[in-house]
């Protein structure tokens, strides 16, 4: 791996916001020739594949300002710093869906865009959810909708792309291998 | 979706570099309140599923300075201003792998992190890979490793972290779905 190492000359911050920070390194490459990069820094992210007792995969459809459009995708939130993924998949699954779980376990984590940002998801699978009589509150900034869909129905969103992102495109995928796996 | 739309009040461009752009926006939530989005803008990115003649799946393995460490990835790169899709993933396949293929389909597009960011990656198939006798150049600030791998050695290499990356991870598991159909 060393032969294809960059080494930082120099780190500047540019940006330091309340989600993301954006750095500018000067780098050596490995022929000696220098070059810049973009870096954001990120706290990393959570998203749960949480299936009813009917089979339901629960989704939420929010409206995303990056993009200027609401998406349909897995539930799903921010680290908080010094919080284990695995408090913070199963804290997201209760504000935004009223659900908790029995059991939640990792599936996968992978880096999402990794030629400019280190956010990392990591993955969980939900057992046995259960209905919570009060629901846990969303963030102050935080609106929307619950809905329960078919692995199907979910085929056929990210045909429509109402499903258009990689973690939840990952997971309806996964539900389709189980499935295929599992006949 | 109106209920969960949020109104742009202003926009300020905080950065604008060779590949990504920062804008800090503030918007109106639903309920009236206010709040800030930090936005990354990026031009796009393209990536190829391509499986050599003997079912080989064609790998780079890059420095990704964001992550301070190299992964094992699909080939991919980013859109050129006005350039198709397709034609990006053709360039960016016989630059990055040597490798020219006699067709490309679109397979998936997904967005990477909708929750910053815009960057929308468009997966494509290759049929048929042809080897170039001519190897076409990479950027000059490009460099990397090209491996060819059996589905078995892909599915490893997501265990021990060696593909670690969202668009590979999808990758390999619509192999592993497409052979789990098939039999």
């Amino acid at each position: 791996m060393d032969h294809l190492r960059e080494k930082t000359l120099s780190s500047k911050e540019i940006f330091s916001g309340r989600i993301i920070d954006l750095h500018l390194e000067e780098v050596e490459l490995p022929n000696g020739k220098t070059s810049t990069r973009e870096i954001i820094k990120h706290p990393g992210a959570v998203a749960v594949i949480a299936l009813t007792d009917t089979n339901k995969i629960v989704m939420v459809k929010q409206y995303r300002k990056a993009l200027e459009r609401a998406l349909v995708e897995i539930p799903a939130g921010k680290l908080e710093k010094g919080e284990s993924p695995k408090i913070t998949a199963k804290r997201e699954l209760e504000e935004e869906t009223g659900y908790t779980c029995e059991s939640l376990e990792p599936l996968i984590s992978f880096y999402t865009s990794p030629g400019f940002a280190d956010e990392l998801v990591h993955l969980f699978v939900a057992g046995k959810l259960v209905k919570m009589t009060e629901a846990a509150s969303l963030d102050e900034d935080e609106f929307l909708d619950v809905l329960e869909v078919s692995l199907e129905e979910a085929q056929a969103m990210v045909e429509d792309k109402q499903i258009y992102d990689a973690k939840t495109a990952f997971a309806v995928q996964y539900l389709q291998l189980k499935e295929a796996l599992s006949t």
